[in-house]
């Protein structure tokens, strides 16, 4: 498992404002944006800003502040796209199918009739990307997150 | 996805004393314990002292620490098993994989030469998980933890 962190990796730039992203939350410790290769509609990551490779290398209020607002996105996932259960997963390493080097927990909506598409394989088109997340942002908002 | 608690699941019998468990940590807000059906070696549950059927029902301070808890039993998994990759997962509904009415949060250690093996499904030998619980509540002792 790595430790070193690579201030160069997607996220950092995404945290930097160098990259763009479909934000639907942002609190003083996170963001949350939509993942662009999402394996089911409203596939949503939460990402600590501080710079830590994984879970182990998050501080631990950092990691409290991070499932507080996994928690937040979560209920606005759940009223949005109304999936019939939302698995939580957070990859530390490669062989656990961790792909950007910075920490970050999944919101992954799962509906009963769908199974889930590969993680990390195929992007979602930037306009329905843009729909979901302006959704989700309002829901959001709506619920005073 | 449920809502009501059910008082009778078997994580909180497991809380309540009356049903054993594998236990490996336990502070003021959690235990962890061994998942008696593990997906590897290693794998365990980090449950919430707090009665709450998912992390929607979950308040925020249990929330923040039943991550930190997390945190520090994932570090001693990582020493004491020596996986390649440490997955975190939390399911909510039985749709997402869910099979307890208790919110937990798994740690599932990856090994890069195996498989896992399927959630909730085949029994490890008593045997083995006491021998497992044994070496890592011996490392999170030594972790100070």
């Amino acid at each position: 498992m790595q430790a070193e962190y690579d201030s160069h990796n997607i996220f950092a730039r995404i945290l930097r404002g160098e990259l763009p992203c479909f934000k639907v939350y942002e609190d003083a410790d996170t963001i949350a944006f939509l993942d662009i290769m999402p394996q089911s509609d409203g596939h949503t990551l939460v990402v600590p800003k501080e710079p830590a490779v994984d879970l182990f290398g998050l501080s631990g209020q950092a990691a409290a502040a991070a499932i507080r607002a996994t928690q937040i996105v979560a209920r606005g996932v759940r009223e949005t796209f109304g999936p019939d259960g939302v698995v939580i997963s957070q990859f530390n390493g490669a062989a656990a199918g961790q792909t950007v080097p910075h920490v970050h927990f999944h919101i992954v909506p799962r509906y009963a009739d769908q199974a889930l598409r590969g993680h990390a394989r195929e992007q979602q088109s930037m306009e329905v990307l843009r729909a979901h997340a302006e959704r989700l942002a309002a829901t959001l908002a709506k619920q005073g997150a």
